[in-house]
């Protein structure tokens, strides 16, 4: 199958992204958001693959067949629109006031695979390929999406040479920060059981308590690392701690408790569930009763090293915005860090300010920037990386 | 008034158990169990004075005017029967099968009330006043039970010189043990209020869980004592820490946990609750946030040292039954402890090892053996104490 050569075009990012938002894709829900998108890019030329997961749409989309493939990442799934009542427009209806489009997915992110779409209608044929990596379940569990589609890819051989991931990074103004890294997270559910009983009989009891907080105690004193090269320290929150006991004169049964860490290339997650399941054991010493841990990895720290690949989007964000990014590896973690098991990767979009909130907006004026980012960054990148 | 001299009279102490168990006086309801009481003291030549406080029936009744004056304190109200449906009689129709009584109250403590009664009525003049001190409000808040009638009668100068207090206190065999002191009693609600944010955001908010974590540490690493003559050492038990916290992702805004403190007479509630709230303040330093402690004391651990008046009910309980019973101080705490403000006080009753369940229940031998008891310790009383 041979598609023409590719002419430039034109595609109006904004019409785009009100077109994206128009379908209510609330996770798992799709609402025809990924057809939308592949029309789109069968009119550029791009061979569409779609790949189901469960119930969740995905789409690998490719123009080109050499090398490098430049692959733009992203996800047409949103986040539920909270109290509905309280837009200023509705949520899926994408109006335009005063210059500023409203919508769930107007900046996460909807917008930003629009402009890329937009960048890459304004490009003529490039000395390699260029591919779209798009779930429909980031939002979500993110089990059947964009993890699904990498080992997919894996396993058939398809090589991506670079990722650029859509998610809104800009802090305050667009292309003030772009993301290099993710640190990694595991969240921890330990458990103590031992046995109930009357306060004024406590031998005959076994509180689960100071066996819980002798754990949270140990957890909450280690210092887990000053820092890595480009992040920030790792850290360790307990989230909950629970019991629910009513009764002032009974000893209760069990206890639970759930941990998050956020960290850095310092760790790797399996370590860190190790090291959380010696404490449990260590001070579950002499108890009578059971103390478990379980442990789950969201996701493992990376960091693409600044490099030629960095000095792409730092020249792209240059040329379309005058302003030089900070390259930030803060803030939760994304699709980015299964794609990191394929290729470098970089974060860059909108600003995020309001993404998940009533009146996620964003003006029109910086969805056209960020086109203009992108089609700078789609230039930048085969000049620097072809032949 | 003067009431005829008192001569021995014939009261079955199952009978009159039945009598009561029949009135189903679940606090704070009376049920007309007061009544049933006061008739038969009335009958026996007693002065009676219903105290009402609030909603609850209180009763002081006495005979003679003379000191020693020895008091009988007890309780007509019993806890909720539970499950109805369990019991193998009726919890209010005081059935007897095989020889054994059923109901609620039946050892905690309708059967020991009626035993002392019946022990009066064994009693002919005595050198000295015998007096009942009885409330319909033990196993409720306490607040307008024993305590008020207390303070009342410490108003009016009335003289009580020693108390028995009916309490199931035998362990497994009618007179094994004796309770000559309790435990004093402190609850603890501590709360810490931060700041509510996300796990990868942790400077903007303030988890108030470590600080709890550390709270909790401080107060169950403290030895309290190694114990005090005649008591356990004291003990603190974490009953519950509460945080709520649904989202993996979230740092939640508050935690709040309770303690108890069982304590000898090594301590007085009010430096233990200043104690809590010095290691409340350190934990806090440095946080952003607010922590309280409220601490309230259920009462003061007292002892009634052995002497001549334990002498007393050794001696009895060994005519009774045989046995030489243990001076005990553990257990929950009992209304003896507002006793205690007016006279020495040792408790003794019936085995508890059904109260509060489903089929509590007492063999009627042992409410016979327990009114044998009380008529022997009348008479060892006066013997000892008279004159
Ligand atoms: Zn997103
Ligand atoms: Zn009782």
């Amino acid at each position: 199958m041979t598609s023409p050569a590719p002419v430039s075009v034109s595609i109006d990012p904004v019409e785009l992204a009100q077109a994206l938002i128009r379908r209510p894709s609330v996770t798992p829900a799709d609402e025809g958001a990924m057809d939308v998108l592949q029309r789109q890019l069968e009119g550029l030329g791009f061979d569409c693959r779609r790949m189901k997961f469960g119930e969740i749409e995905n789409l690998y989309a490719k123009r080109g067949t050499a090398r490098p493939n430049l692959c733009f990442a992203g996800h047409t799934d949103v986040v539920p629109v909270g109290d509905d009542a309280a837009w200023t427009a509705g949520p899926f209806e994408a109006q335009i006031k005063d210059g500023v489009l409203y919508g769930r997915g107007a900046v996460d992110m909807k917008s930003a695979i629009a402009a890329f779409v937009s960048a890459v209608a304004h490009t003529e044929e490039v000395p390699g390929s260029i591919s779209f990596l798009i779930t429909g379940d980031e939002e979500g569990v993110a089990e059947d999406g964009t993890v699904k589609v990498v080992e997919a890819l894996a396993a058939e051989g398809e090589v991506i040479d670079h990722c650029i991931v859509g998610e809104p990074t800009s802090a305050s103004l667009l292309g003030d920060m772009v993301k290099i890294g993710r640190r990694g997270s595991i969240n921890a559910w330990i458990a103590v059981d031992g046995r109930q009983g009357h306060v004024a009989y406590p031998h005959r009891a076994a509180n689960p308590i100071p066996v819980m907080i002798d754990i949270l105690s140990r957890l909450q004193s280690r210092v887990l690392d000053e820092g890595y090269t480009g992040f920030q320290p790792s850290n360790l929150e307990i989230t909950t701690v629970d019991v629910g006991n009513p009764a002032t004169n009974v000893i209760p049964a069990s206890a639970k408790a759930r941990i998050n860490i956020r960290f850095n290339p310092a760790h790797k997650g399996k370590d860190l569930a190790a090291w959380i399941e010696h404490e449990c054991r260590e001070a579950a010493e002499g108890f009578s009763g059971r103390v478990e841990a379980l442990c789950k990895i969201s996701g493992e720290a990376f960091l693409t090293e600044p490099g030629p690949f960095t000095d792409v989007i730092v020249g792209a964000v240059g040329d379309a915005t005058g302003r030089v990014p900070e390259l930030s590896t803060t803030g939760g973690t994304s699709d980015a860090r299964f794609i990191r098991a394929l290729c470098p990767v970089v974060e860059f979009g909108l600003v995020g300010s309001t993404m998940h909130q009533v009146d996620e907006r964003v003006p029109v004026e910086e969805v056209r920037q960020l086109a203009g980012a992108y089609t700078a960054l789609i230039r930048r990148y085969f000049e620097a990386f072809s032949g």
